[in-house]
C-alpha cells in the first residue's frame, strides 16, 4: 500500500482544475451548490469585510439571457453563478477604483471552483460580460458589481489540468532575478 | 466505517482554513515551499496571461526589513512570499488600473494558502504595507507591482476556521434579494 501523505488529495485537487466550458445536460443537485457556495465564503476576507455577494441562476431561460451579454460563457450551464464585488463594504473609499476586497472575491471564486473540482463538477471564470446589461437582468443595486461569471455543469470531455509557465521565471529566491531557490534544493 | 465521499478531505480543508499570524521557530522545508508554489501556479489566469510572480523570502534579515514596511505583518515568520502583478502581462492596457489578471494573483495567493494548510502550515495574506519600499527591497522592475505579502510557517495556537456572514445574506437565487434556494432546498 502507498504511503497516505496529509493533504495529498488536496494538493491533487489544486493542481489539477482545469477549465471546462462544456457541460453535460444533467443537473447539478442542490447538495453540490450548497458545498459549492460554503466553500467559497470561507475564503480569505481583507478586515473581515466579507465584500461579496453571489448570485445563483438556475432558470435556463435567464442564464441564456445572461449569455446574450457574456461573450465569454459559450455553452449553456446547468448553473450560473455571478460572484460580485460588494462595494459597500470595501476597504478604501474610492469610487469604482482598486480595493483589496476584489481580491477576496477572486480568492472567494477560486474556492468555488476547487470545490466543484472536487465533486467532480467543472467551471470556468469568465470576466468579458457586459456589466450594465447583467446588473439589470439580475437586479443588482448600484453598489453591488458583477466580476466574474462562474458557469458550472458535469463536464463532457476530459479535465486538462493547466499548463503554465515554468516555475524559474515566475518564482524568485529572496529578490527579482535570482534563481527558484526551492526547486533547485528540492532537485 | 464512515462511507467516504469523493472530495471530502477538499471541502473540509477549504472550509477549515483560517488565519495564521504567530509562527513556531521551525523552518519550512524546501518541498513544502515547493508543493505551495506549483498549487500557487495552477490557478486560473485570464486569457492565459500568467501575469503573477512571486518573490520567496527566507533571509530572517530581509523579512525583518520588509516587516518594517508592513504593519501587516505581525511577527517574523520562516517564510515570507511576495505574491505580485506583472503589468507587462495585464490583459488591458491600463497603467496603474483595475485588471482582471489582478483576480488571477488573488486566487493563486489562495491556492498557496490552501496548499499550506493541507500540508499543516499556516499563513495570512496581507495587503498593508508600503509599495515602494518592498519594490526598492526586492529590487522589483517597473511593471511588477507587490500585490499581497504572505508570511507562512508552522501554527503555534491551533487554526480556527472562518466566522461568516449567514450564507442568505450573501447569496441570492435568480435575482438580488429573493431567498438562498440552495440552503432552503438542502434544508
Amino acid at each position: 500500500l502507498e504511503a497516505v501523505s496529509p493533504g495529498r488529495e488536496v494538493l491533487e485537487v489544486l493542481c489539477s482544475r482545469g477549465v471546462v466550458r462544456r457541460y453535460a445536460a444533467e443537473k447539478v443537485d442542490e447538495t453540490c451548490i450548497g458545498r459549492m457556495l460554503d466553500a467559497a465564503v470561507a475564503a480569505p476576507t481583507a478586515a473581515n469585510k466579507q465584500a461579496w455577494a453571489f448570485v445563483v441562476v438556475r432558470s435556463e431561460r435567464r442564464i441564456r439571457l445572461l449569455q446574450a451579454f457574456a461573450p465569454g460563457v459559450l455553452t449553456v450551464p446547468p448553473v450560473l453563478v455571478v460572484a460580485c464585488f460588494d462595494r459597500s463594504r470595501a476597504i478604501r473609499n474610492t469610487e469604482g477604483g482598486w480595493d483589496e476586497g476584489l481580491l477576496c472575491v477572486g480568492m472567494a471564486v477560486e474556492n468555488l471552483l476547487l470545490a466543484a473540482h472536487a465533486l467532480g463538477l467543472g467551471g470556468c471564470p469568465v470576466g468579458s460580460f457586459r456589466g450594465q446589461a447583467l446588473s439589470r437582468i439580475l437586479a443588482l443595486p448600484e453598489h453591488v458589481e458583477p466580476l466574474l461569471l462562474v458557469p458550472f455543469g458535469w463536464p463532457v470531455d476530459p479535465v486538462k489540468s493547466p499548463v503554465r509557465r515554468s516555475r524559474s521565471e515566475v518564482v524568485h529566491d529572496e529578490s527579482w532575478g535570482t534563481a527558484d531557490g526551492a526547486r533547485e534544493r528540492v532537485g
